[in-house]
């Protein structure tokens, strides 16, 4: 009953620590970037993900701000926020709204300006609960170094053994003109770098970052007039989990990635086998590695070992962070989603550069809103 | 194309100026109460709207921290923004969902929390934007107060030409269990009120509040099992205007509100004439008649002469504000569009007491983001 919905445009600007542009020029370059990837002067609908303009930019009404800023004044905005996920969240809406028949060309985007001058870390916790969470000085780094600890005692895993995240994630920012680390790092140096809150290096870290991405979605039956080689969203699918990490069964199970995860599989038709490459949400090294093991590439306690081993590198098994992921690529939150399907899309279409994978006629992507709470999978073939 | 969606249950909790619950109580007990209603004990999905929560509550992953403590982790949960007219962009979200096929039941709730401690007015005036308005002094009221000069100085009208708005609001307050002011107000009263920044008077504003409101929706061939009367969208339209109103070629014309209007009644294949009644924007009285004007109630320049000849009252030609509007049942931001669409399915069931209006077939209802910068329009019918 719905109809099959592709991607026909991507648009980035580069991810830095400090950009010289504010929030509405960096979401007006990338819409602008994909418009005329698209070759189009004009979308019907823009929804646009972002996190903490609120507290960093003054600023609520952000989707029909930058609309405005970049020349679309009078098409629909709306802003669309899960946390960190958000900008997964607006993906998922523009879907929605091309399969619905309601819209027939919607740009999903995200842009997130961290650089402004407040700190972005309050923020950036209000992801967690401020009754149960926060009060107990819980934030995003202190909950993901809990959830490695836990991993570690339970496992009998070694912090070591996660650290060809970091490695895998800056080999591959090398070569992507986007990323905003573009240096590579052996082991010793992620083994030996500042520990930010045991077991937590700073390689195991994804860095605070502005940037801003866009996509262009249309029926798939028009896809072609607009772009040679169309992406198709085969699944999108959303799940959440009970809210606070303390209250759920097994906080490392990552139960919404699996809850997710198993109803895009279902809705595509396809196994985690027919995976080629997986962009994740590697924001910290912990949360890639749950990611594996929820999505059902590894077994439960060992998902590590896809990295120890190298099989995540863009040569192995399953390719993950393929431009550099969160980690080295970058990860402006609102965007970040955004950025992970616009590099899928590169990879699809044989423009990934020196990166270009072998195989990549099936992707999976993933962004996880706070700690595991809100997990959007979205699953993409040419 | 798209499935035709209908509104299947509805749940409200009192405005109150400073409810006894916090933001994710309220948006359960909202929440439960549509379950309820619908006879459900679960929906597929949550589109929450919600303004405010960042600064007020210190709390930004609102959809699943509401989904969870309403016990329905698990589900999808995605937070949708569109400044004061969040509510409604929750809907729009909601109905593009169920149209989709993706979604079979979708519930489009929002939740506003103003009471907290922290003083709403700087994030309020965040709907503007923060380099070219907020710097210059405008907030929402002075922007309103401004629209108001320049209309009462272009078309020659009076403060007291508006006073039935509010008279009316208050006046179809009285009898809704929901509202925050169950008072009648006279002419006199509302005209020798506060002078808020001349010409708005206190009664020309909507006050601060808290509350929730949620509505289910299903694919509209599934309706009559959950709801003996459900409510079909018509339309869902959305369009924005540029963003600033002094840059605007009218500032009057209230330009995003006769295009989401036109296209709206384009989709339902309906016209002004087919409207039964009107719930609008009434956050202040000077939107409310610049919004009969954008819709084609009534010409340019001569929207309050619709409440000076009473013809918006219960009893009139196109009643408005029927069980109060954002004036006198309250203005609790994120949730305020979708009170007014409850209202709206409690006028089509028959259930409005008091208020019941002999004619309670077509409505339209308007939510206006901003400064007249985002307006959603939805035209609902039994």
């Amino acid at each position: 009953m719905s109809r099959q919905v592709a991607i026909v445009g991507v648009g980035m600007v580069p991810v830095r620590k400090q950009s010289a542009d504010g929030l509405r020029q960096l979401g007006r370059n990338a819409i602008l970037a994909a418009l005329e990837d698209a070759a189009l002067d004009r979308v019907d609908a823009l929804y646009l993900g972002n996190m903490l303009a609120d507290e960093l930019s003054g600023q609520k009404h952000v989707a029909a701000l930058v609309a405005s800023h970049a020349g679309l004044a009078g098409i629909e905005a709306i802003h669309v926020r899960a946390a960190t996920a958000s900008g997964a969240a607006a993906l998922r809406v523009a879907y929605l709204a091309v399969a619905s028949g309601q819209v027939e060309l919607a740009m999903a985007a995200g842009v997130e300006l961290m650089s402004g001058g407040v700190s972005p870390t309050p923020a950036l916790t209000r992801a967690l609960d401020a009754k149960h969470e926060i009060p107990y000085g819980l934030t995003m780094i202190e909950t993901n170094a809990r959830l490695m600890a836990l991993y570690l005692e339970r496992y009998g895993a070694h912090p070591e053994d996660f650290a060809n995240f970091a490695v895998n994630a800056h080999r591959n920012a090398v070569n992507n003109p986007y990323a905003l680390f573009r240096k590579r790092v052996d082991l010793e140096t992620v083994n030996s770098s500042r520990l930010i809150r045991a077991p937590l290096r700073l390689y195991d870290c994804a860095p605070i970052c502005d940037g801003a991405a866009a996509l262009i979605l249309c029926p798939a039956d028009r896809a072609t007039s607009f772009c040679e080689t169309p992406v198709q969203i085969l699944a999108s699918k959303v799940a959440t989990d009970v809210f606070a990490v303390q209250d759920r069964d097994d906080p490392l199970a990552l139960e919404a990635a699996r809850q997710a995860g198993a109803l895009a599989y279902g809705q595509a038709g396809i196994s985690p086998a027919d995976v080629d490459f997986f962009e994740l949400h590697d924001a910290f090294s912990i949360m890639a590695c749950l990611q594996l093991e929820a999505a059902g590439f590894a077994e439960r306690g060992r998902g590590w070992q896809m990295a120890a081993d190298g099989e995540v590198f863009c040569e192995g098994r399953l390719p993950i962070s393929t431009m550099g992921g969160l980690k080295a690529r970058g990860h402006p939150i609102g965007a970040s989603a955004l950025y992970q399907v616009a590099e899928i899309v590169l990879q699809m279409r044989g423009q990934a550069g020196a990166n270009q994978l072998s195989r990549a006629d099936v992707a999976m992507t993933q962004s996880v809103g706070g700690a595991g709470t809100t997990i959007f999978v979205h699953i993409l073939a040419r």
